[in-house]
């Protein structure tokens, strides 16, 4: 079966965590919104053109006749079918526990430059994108960040232990991301989480994944997506 | 088994779509934290003494031995188990990723009094509340419940079908919330969603959920909560 990726065709945004453990698998996928008319059946299903399970926003995969939407929910599907996750239950609620937290991250790192909601531009909301930026450099984003160091040490070289999980990967893009928009405050931090830092630089190493972000299927970051490099909000 | 529920124990938050569904269910389950030294015992979890999954923050939920994080997590693993989702897996996943969409509305609720994130009070961003609650009212809250509206009137009368879920249970939270924190414009935008009205007034009317609503383990909605009812914020 070839999976349907439909995601923004210019950002890696929340889509990239999907992609990530697309390629880890060596799964079959096409990134729809991509190549031509992309857009517009993205839109279409969008609608509930074609489905009965019509997602509220994108990323969402099509895998057969089914609709898929929120990252979560489909990294929970991949998991459980290319071994990204472990398949027993209990180990299987924590792993989407842990992505769970890391959307709730994700969603913080998005408000930084959108805190006055997704609808105005950042050049709208400029002074109130770096009061929320010092919290979340000085508090939030360490907060995080020590959860996931917790966890490496207790259970490493991965989040949950021997085996790579979806949520490592989306780790990885987490410090990738970080790099990008608050390089400067990014390598203070990095100094209280050696083994977050290793586990990105093993994620770097596995050959599906070097050769990933290697090819032009990975889109550099930019300023539209969640990841955006504003010297401003970087203190 | 009897359930340990461990959320703040003075607002209903992100723990009451927990409570809801565990009521529903006519589940066995104690709310640690409102019972003496329950704070104590919710922090020992979330330093990790005891278990091996520490969550970020609560709500989380001790089943046996298992401790599980995550709002909408605990209500993946509580739907299989007392009806209130579809066993096969793509019903599930459907159910799944609808209370993800909630769960992003609901971070965005939280948001209108919270611009400039978690760690200042509300009373240091009114002004950035206020611009943020402008886009909500007009924008963002239309939009997720339009979205639902259109569920409903394609399943109906719940938002999958026939049956209820827990996102049945979590959209009627929402609706008692907006009611809550923001009547104002409540009153305007609920005249465009006749059926989430209808979906909310017939969970209203379930027994166990009628009962709760009536006792002392409800909460009543207060200015610590997700839903504030903050007269400037409501235009």
């Amino acid at each position: 079966m070839r999976y349907e990726l439909h995601y923004w065709p210019m950002i890696q945004g929340r889509g990239e965590y999907v992609r990530l453990a697309l390629e880890e698998a060596g799964a079959d996928y096409v990134d729809v919104a991509r190549g031509s008319r992309g857009m517009a059946a993205m839109d279409r299903l969008m609608e509930g053109k074609g489905t009965k399970t019509p997602p509220f926003a994108p990323p969402f995969l099509v895998a057969g006749k089914q609709v898929i939407g929120q990252t979560a929910n489909i990294l929970l599907y991949l998991g459980a079918r290319h071994g990204l996750a472990p398949k027993a239950e209990p180990g299987r609620l924590w792993v989407h526990q842990l992505q769970l937290t890391i959307a709730d991250f994700v969603g913080e790192i998005h408000d930084t430059h959108h805190p006055l909601g997704p609808s105005l531009y950042y050049e709208d909301q400029v002074p109130e994108a770096k009061k929320r930026s010092v919290d979340f450099r000085k508090a939030r984003a360490p907060k995080y960040l020590d959860y996931f160091e917790g966890l490496v040490k207790q259970n490493g070289p991965y989040l949950t232990g021997r085996r790579l999980t979806y949520a490592d990967l989306s780790l990885f893009q987490i410090v990738e991301g970080l790099r990008y928009a608050f390089p400067k405050a990014m390598k203070k931090i990095e100094k209280d989480i050696p083994r977050i830092v290793e586990l990105h630089d093993r994620v770097a190493e596995r050959p599906n994944i070097r050769a990933y972000l290697a090819s032009e299927r990975r889109i550099p970051f930019n300023e539209e997506g969640i990841f955006r490099c504003y010297p401003a909000l970087d203190g």
